[in-house]
């Protein structure tokens, strides 16, 4: 099975390229769309949603993550082996599904050699089709990842900076999802169920509990999202908007 | 076979977590997509797009729908089988389906015995991945239902009140769809071709005709649409927001 | 394996209810998504799109397009034979892709006879589920196209009116796709990489290069695209909105 997470969007071509192209290759590969309308250029977001999947996936899955905008520079494209395969631009977008893979090893794509795979050239702007969605046929396929790629050390690998930090009670979190309805999803998984959340910088003491419906309609709450993340939502609204937040937006937080 | 029918929207992780939960459970399943884009929360809108899937899928497939408002509350999921299967909330999300399905048995999903299937705690707000997907892929799979569900009469289901009703020759009808073009769908489904319809709340008479362009640009028709039901349209225009109308709203109607 | 390319849009029930008659048809079909999210009737994007895709498949890969704006008219239903097979309106749809199949043979489809082997009636409004899914389903399964089509001459097809043009070294070309990012893409493939580009009807001479990021910020540039056309952008914005152009203008453009 290989799962595809990109942002190149449902409308266009770039899609269907990078699955017939995979499927040329790796006839009989298993293809799950999760989604292809990451916001564009969002390596955090990219990798929230990597690391849901991941988490429900079975041993042995391929994710292939094409959230690039270094597409065409010096950044590398690699291949994570451990209970499960990641295959991505070296951009950060491993490190939430790292935390549940239990990584072995790791190696750089080698384009030259990839290309003796697929037998057209790699464009500039399109390594989705050209070189991220082969590797990852290639490996559902069976084929080890020395013939195409050479090995670097696991710690070499570029990770985001939204570990959670904190300075005795107070939390600096990051914005690493906002949702559809405007639930906002900070960084912070392990934690201690509070009664409630202060946020200083907005002069906020909100409530900590289970569900929207507890709090009265355009009310702000916390609560336990259904990721494991803490989740800062209003009832009926759009928290992100409220609070004017963004993904990759740094929230200093208090559980009390 | 199993088809997916959800509100989830297109970005995210929540797609992708429900597909890889289900392969988990059945690596071998089918999954089609038919949309994740209903309109959020919207029952009759998914009951409308789940018929119409059932009406040309083929014998003992599965259908999984989740338009799931109720969600952590204590609305029964449920399966009901027939000719083909749906695993759906007890929420009336059944009932235009179910006209199709020449259905036999219901049973009330247990979720601590489905848990023992997945392996993993069941959340109180994403159900799609926790229960109705991992229900699908076991039935899919042929694990009979009363390994994980409880027999329910089936005349206990929830139903839409969407029938249409009349008094002398005054039809009240229900909106249940309106696509992306404004076009206008009533839940009047058997009845004798007329020549005009009229809609005395908006003091209108329209002709009954069968294409959109055998009117004017910008005029209104009633047409028999392309799923049996009544149509009422306007020729390069959007009937919806020309008549004001959304879905669930009652038209009364004439056909003359 | 079957891919499917139209402008249904991402709601409603179209794209589930012509997967599932396919299914039904041919329950081993590898059923590829391309992109359901074309510009409603837009045939020259379409051909694009499809023509993309035609050039990354496999030989015997079946690809089903339905724009297909005349539905329900004397339009003729299409499956044209080459490596790889088209089945498509004739509408002008199918006249990128036939630059990459070799074509050999093609057929009308006739809809009494496709009639026989879905067992429904055809609707005047939808057939991408009626006619053009079923055929390809059919073809995929390896049913004779004479099953249900009479040949007729492959000269016979609609081509569109989009072959670039030349007096001196003034070429008029057309606008054939604009990207979510407003890049458009012209229909000029072989020629010799230019210094820069004149556009007269606009007054600008603007650079030719590689990427995006070799001009400023809000800057035009011309540049290969990753499709093998010539691409005219602008650096972090919307060239398509900043020279107010759309699919199917013409462009008159000097390489200097």
């Amino acid at each position: 099975m290989i799962t595809l997470t990109t942002d190149f969007g449902l409308r266009g071509p770039y899609v269907g390229e990078m699955k017939v192209a995979m499927l040329r290759i790796n006839p009989d590969a298993r293809l799950v769309d999760v989604t292809h309308a990451v916001t564009r250029h969002s390596v955090i977001e990219g990798s929230f949603v990597m690391e849901q999947v991941v988490k429900y996936s079975p041993q042995g899955t391929v994710h292939v993550g094409v959230i690039d905008p270094g597409v065409g520079t010096e950044r590398r494209a690699v291949v994570i082996e451990g209970d499960q395969w990641l295959v991505v631009p070296d951009n950060g977008l491993a490190t939430l599904p790292l935390k549940h893979l239990n990584a072995k090893r790791a190696w750089e794509i080698d384009l030259e050699r990839i290309k003796r795979f697929t037998g057209w050239r790699i464009s500039s702007t399109f390594h989705g089709r050209d070189v991220f969605g082969p590797a990852g046929a290639l490996i559902d396929k069976g084929v080890p990842p020395e013939e195409f790629a050479n090995e670097v050390p696991l710690d070499s690998l570029v990770k985001l900076d939204i570990e959670p930090r904190r300075e005795g009670d107070l939390w600096s979190l990051k914005v690493i999802y906002i949702d559809d309805f405007g639930n906002v999803i900070l960084n912070l998984e392990d934690y201690e169920r509070p009664k409630a959340v202060e946020l200083p910088d907005f002069g906020l003491k909100i409530p900590y509990l289970n569900t929207y419906g507890q709090v009265g309609s355009g009310e702000l709450l916390a609560l336990p999202g259904s990721h494991d993340y803490l989740e800062i939502a209003v009832n009926q609204g759009n928290a992100g908007e409220k609070l004017g937040l963004k993904v990759g937006d740094v929230v200093r937080v208090k559980l009390v």
